[in-house]
């Protein structure tokens, strides 16, 4: 599958995923800098945007589209408008964010080790960074100049929207109780089923996104979908198995808030060992879908396993 | 510039632009009816989309197509696509309006006659609602399969965004010293630049994408796109006078809200007669931007005019 001439993998994966999401960083930072709106809208998307984080999500774009692109075409350079798309997936994170943190939602004070938007602004300023940051997102899709626009603003909404994101959302709301009767999440197939939406559905995107930047077959696409869902369900098992093993100032926001919440987890479902079993058993789906790619998969392969020891 | 075998102008532009209104609705309720999402979120979105509405913007879109069409192609059916993106500016400016509603923005309890969103469900479902609305707005154009996609997300998207409306919005929360210091509007031109954001780039983006969806030259798509901006302006005041002058009760929302709340409005700048004045002016500007098409724009010079006795 992969070209004997394609790309030497990078000796160092993890020195070299840290080099892209730097990139992406200061990417967001001069888009933001050269966007028009009024100062105090730009300064509250700026403080969310650039507040720090491991940038997953664009840096899946851009990895699974060079891994497609050596794969596909026997090139090494990034196809054309990948950083649009990469800053595109990230735009949708960050708004996503913005308004869980509201107090409505699950009102929290700390993010990312920083004040949350509407704590360092204000609750007004806070939805409409995230409404314009989701704008933002579509703009930078439409503006990449990708032969496949048309389908990559529809798989980005698709992931987003009532059925994905957004909805995931919601359910996770209906799940504490908050709409009256709690709809409770009893096993981990409704478990699975509520973070395949509300954050799954975004990863799995971004690895869609990477496929149709390097115009990959759809065969391939389906490949690395695959691997995006295996690495956000295991994402989100690391993410709980973190809000019970890590202090707040290791994670850089509240942690122990799922059991005060009465939320429904991982570790609580299946304790602390199945968890980090049942991430495990994910991690190794996501490592097989990369298969096909052998040593061009490297930095995927990395990002995957650097779940099970994240303190991030 | 009209083709002389065009459309013969509509006998009642008040019927006809009435049945496009009717056939948005029904659009919309449809689309909304087939939506996969969790119940509650789709309840919320179908309580604010269905509410009723004057259906203005995407009215714009398709009436601008059809005139457009005829014009440019001698066609008098819709372009592929009409529906779809009428339905994508309704999503926008629906979810514009359940944010704006909200208690950490204009607070309002009442729109078009209904308890608004947040009211009739909760503020997290509000918030998720106004979301999922625009996020759908990009899917609907996405997937409307015009070859002007990319253009039209694009356009659609600048219209919406930190320098359109969601930037507008920011102003005029900041104009009622919202964030600590009032930023004073204190003329007309600072109220028609403010205004023109929030309100006025979705109407101008309306009639621009008719003219995207009629593959109009760029000419033809600047010659709509002004006959927008000067109906924008023309509502905007018009909304002005009928909080001054309407009951809640004929307007579906609370009014006299915009003195209470000390905001600069046109008759509070210019008088109520000087606002009308005005509304004459800016509507004048409508009607000479429509001159060229002669009577395949009735229907349009019927809705311009029909701004000086709203009640709704």
């Amino acid at each position: 599958m992969i070209d004997p001439a394609g790309p030497v993998p990078p000796a160092d994966p993890k020195e070299h995923l840290a080099r892209i999401a730097d990139s992406i960083s200061r990417d967001m930072d001069q888009l933001l800098a050269e966007l028009k709106a009024p100062e105090r809208l730009v300064a509250a998307m700026r403080h969310a945007v650039l507040a720090g984080g491991k940038r997953l999500r664009p840096v899946l774009v851009l990895e699974v589209a060079h891994m497609l692109t050596a794969s596909t075409h026997s090139k090494t350079q990034l196809p054309p408008g990948a950083p649009q798309i990469a800053m595109a997936v990230e735009c949708i994170h960050t708004y996503s964010l913005i308004h869980d943190d509201l107090p409505s939602m699950d009102d929290d004070d700390l993010r990312r080790g920083q004040p949350t938007v509407h704590k360092a602004f204000d609750e007004a300023t806070a939805i409409l960074a995230g409404d314009a940051l989701q704008t933002l997102a579509f703009e930078l899709v439409a503006t990449c100049g990708h032969p496949k626009t048309p389908m990559m603003v529809r798989d980005l909404a698709r992931a987003a929207g009532a059925d994905g994101m957004v909805g995931g959302q919601m359910l996770d709301l209906a799940a504490e109780g908050r709409f009256g009767q709690a709809t409770t999440i009893g096993d981990t197939y409704a478990l699975a089923a509520m973070q395949a939406m509300k954050t799954g559905a975004l990863i799995e995107v971004a690895c869609s996104l990477g496929a149709h930047l390097a115009l990959a077959p759809e065969e391939e696409r389906q490949r690395v979908a695959r691997f995006g869902q295996s690495l956000g369900l295991a994402f989100q098992i690391s993410d709980d198995l973190l809000d019970v093993n890590a202090t707040a100032e290791q994670a850089g926001k509240r942690t122990g808030k799922d059991e005060a919440a009465g939320k429904t987890t991982w570790p609580g479902l299946l304790g602390v060992e199945g968890a980090q079993k049942a991430l495990d058993a994910s991690l190794g789906d996501a490592l097989t879908a990369l298969e096909p790619y052998k040593e061009a998969a490297a930095p995927l392969q990395f990002l995957a396993v650097s779940l099970k020891d994240r303190t991030i």
